[in-house]
Parts: C-alpha cells; sequence; structure tokens
C-alpha cells in the first residue's frame, strides 16, 4: 500500500504470538503495508508466545519486530496477569454476572494501542492493526467496534500528528470473522500454524492445556473449518 | 468525597514527582478523595523524580504508591527518552515549525492514563487526575481539554465498568492555570517544595539544570508569585 507521496505505507501491527494477531500480521504484510509487529510483554502467563510471534515476524516479512515490556499485573484484577486467579477450564462457568470473563485484562486494548500508537507516531505510520474479534470474544468490552472508533478519536487528540489534521486509523481485519473463518484465512495466508499459540494456560514446554476458553475456542474453529490443528495433541 | 453508598470515593492520581503532578495529587486529596497515586517510569532521564514522588505521595497521605515501568524509549521521537535527541537549553529555539517541542514523547498521556485506567478499574476508581496544563505546555496536543474529553470516552467503551454504564472523569486541576497559580496553589496546600523536581535534565544528585524549558518556566513562576524556590541555586 503506498502513501500519498508514492512510498510504502507504514502499520504497526499488535503481534502476540497467537493466532489471530499471527492472521492480522499476514493480511496487513498481504495488504501491501510495511508492517512495523510489536509484541507487549504484559505481565501475561505465558512468554512462550514471545518466541512464536518472533518467528512469525520473521517469516512473514515484518520489516521489524520489537518486544517491550508493560507491567499490567500492577493492577491485577484478570486472571491472565494475577496468579491468584484461576484461568477458568469450565466454559459453561466462565462468565461473570456482568458477561465480561476474568480473562479480560483491565483496559488491556488501551494500553496495548497506546503503546502501539507512540511507535506509529514516531514511525511516520498512521495505521495500528490488532486482532480484536467480536464474535467469539463478544464479552471483551475493548474488542468492540465502538472501542476502536473511540480509540481513534482519542488517538487523533493525543498525537502531533493529529494536531497537524492527520488521522490514524485502528483495523481489525478479523473483527467479524468465526474462529474457523479465521483458520481458513490464515490457511489461505500460508501461516504456520504450527507456531502459532492461542491458550490461556500453556505448559512449561507451551504445549495448550486444551481445556480453557481459547483453546475450546480454537479447537472449535479448526474443526469447523475442517482443519487439522497442528498444536493439538494425539 | 463520598460514592454512591456513602462511601469513601477512590482516585488515581498519575505523580511523576513534579511540581504540576504532586500540586495535584494534594488538591485531589483535598478533595476527599481515596488516593492511589501511579509514578511510571517510562524511559524518562530523571529516575531521581521517583524518589521525590516516593516522599510526597507519604507526606500528602495517598492510601497507596506504586512505581511501575512501562518503556516509552523504544518508540523513541523524544528528547526526554531518547539519549540521542538533545534537551533543548535555550527557550527561543525550542519549538520545531509544528508548534509541537522536542520534549513532546509521543503518545505518552494516553499510555500513562490508560495504564491509570487499568489500575482505577480494578480499585474501583472511577477519577483519573493529571498534572497537564493547556497554559504553560500549549504545544503539547495530550495536555489539552479535547484530548481529556476523547480520553474519557475512549475508558468508557474500553472497560467492564464503562460496558456496565459507568463512566470514568479525567481530571486536571491545574488545566487553565499559569504556572505562578500553581505555586501559589501548592504553598497553600502545604506541598514540600524543595522535594519537587521539574528539570529535564537534571545533574546526577537531582540538581535543576536551570536552562532547560521546564527549569525556564519553573523559576518564571516562583518570581511571578514571589516565591523563593528552595531547588534553585544561589
Amino acid at each position: 500500500m503506498t502513501g500519498p507521496r508514492g512510498s510504502v505505507r507504514r502499520a504497526v501491527v499488535l503481534l502476540s504470538g497467537g493466532l489471530d494477531s499471527t492472521t492480522t500480521l499476514a493480511r496487513a504484510i498481504e495488504q501491501g503495508f510495511e508492517v512495523f509487529a510489536l509484541t507487549l510483554r504484559y505481565g501475561q502467563r505465558h512468554a512462550i508466545e514471545t518466541a512464536c510471534a518472533e518467528e512469525q515476524a520473521r517469516a512473514l516479512g515484518a520489516r521489524e519486530h520489537r518486544v517491550v515490556d508493560v507491567d499490567l499485573g500492577f493492577a491485577g484484577g484478570s486472571a491472565l496477569t494475577d496468579r491468584s486467579i484461576a484461568v477458568p477450564k469450565d466454559r459453561a462457568a466462565r462468565e461473570p454476572a456482568d458477561g465480561v470473563p476474568v480473562t479480560y485484562v483491565p483496559a488491556r486494548n488501551a494500553v496495548l494501542l497506546s503503546l502501539a500508537l507512540a511507535w506509529a507516531e514516531t514511525l511516520g505510520a498512521r495505521d495500528l492493526f490488532i486482532g480484536a474479534n467480536v464474535l467469539d470474544y463478544s464479552g471483551y468490552p475493548d474488542c468492540r467496534p465502538e472501542f476502536l472508533r473511540a480509540f481513534e478519536e482519542m488517538a487523533r487528540r493525543a498525537t502531533r500528528a493529529g494536531a497537524a489534521g492527520e488521522a490514524f486509523r485502528v483495523r481489525a481485519p478479523l473483527l467479524r470473522m468465526t474462529k474457523a473463518d479465521i483458520v481458513r484465512e490464515a490457511v489461505r495466508l500460508g501461516v504456520d500454524l504450527s507456531r502459532t499459540l492461542s491458550c490461556y494456560d500453556p505448559g512449561p514446554q507451551g504445549q495448550p492445556c486444551g481445556a480453557c476458553d481459547a483453546c475450546v475456542l480454537r479447537a472449535k474453529g479448526f474443526r469447523e473449518a475442517g482443519v487439522a490443528d497442528p498444536t493439538a495433541g494425539p
């Protein structure tokens, strides 16, 4: 994708190393963006994702990949960052009364996108990619289109570029896809599925637990897409 | 300040250890909030600020104080986080053509407020205090009221609390004060001015350089307020 003066347009892609963000990265590259991939270690349990992210960024052709620490665990309140809250393994019981899962990390996407925005501004990028999905994760407020639009408006007000009249675009190409759609899209784009980690609570060697929400959802997606999951056990 | 059920209302206050954020903290406490102070070390040059923040939080009566690292230096683009960019010491030359100083840190307040938001959500706080000021720092886009309002809207969309119909309020009590007003306000509130550090480029023992924008502005404020600055040299 080319910018106003014919230069290649840059984009920052949030890349966790999971299926969704890796597929998002592949889409951004397919669309012709020069991609700067950003992996934020925010105190989640599975640092093994970072190794997957590193490999995928290289394999798919990101121009640059950065791994940055941001401590979201200090704020607590989530099973993904607080070891005293168990990752639920029984999908029927996963949702508190308000419909927001305990795996919701308070203000997570606001923090991650803000850091992506900081890098984007320095790079001259105006496009931020995120693997947000509204169907399978409808309980997460910060995966909804209203949030993404509100973030764009905030980004315009927060930055030097915005003050100069430019706009930032948050792109979530998987927003309305089912998990099966995402699996098919990953296959079409040539993503190495064996090096994507979706599990919320993997074992020490990065093996998925097979029982958390993310594993259950992923298995359902592969099944419906008719694709074998190379990370699943025998 | 009391909440809906008569409980004391909680607030998160961003506290750098400078004059503005310390005065903001004192104001939040005067207003009756139970205050949780948050110091974010974002790769700025003056880690000495953190010691001031710690002391001020204790002295002024914050309920809790956390110091959290967030690497904003990775994104570059600012004299405050990138050692290859000099902190300007000549105020007349400080502004690039677009009016945004080189001490602007890309998306800084978006990142800092997002982290404050994460903690606020877990604490049940709905008020975020920031020492933003629109007069003396008119070049910083993320100190303007339009940004603060856009952040509030984004926060409402980003969070579990917002999804349940609650709103977050970003409070910037110093927003339209001159530096002299802020000095007078700090004196009125009993802030120990000898333990506030405003300099962008202090010496190894935390002594202000006396020449950067922050020092020049601070000196002018003290002068106009008719108050002696205990941190200034002889």
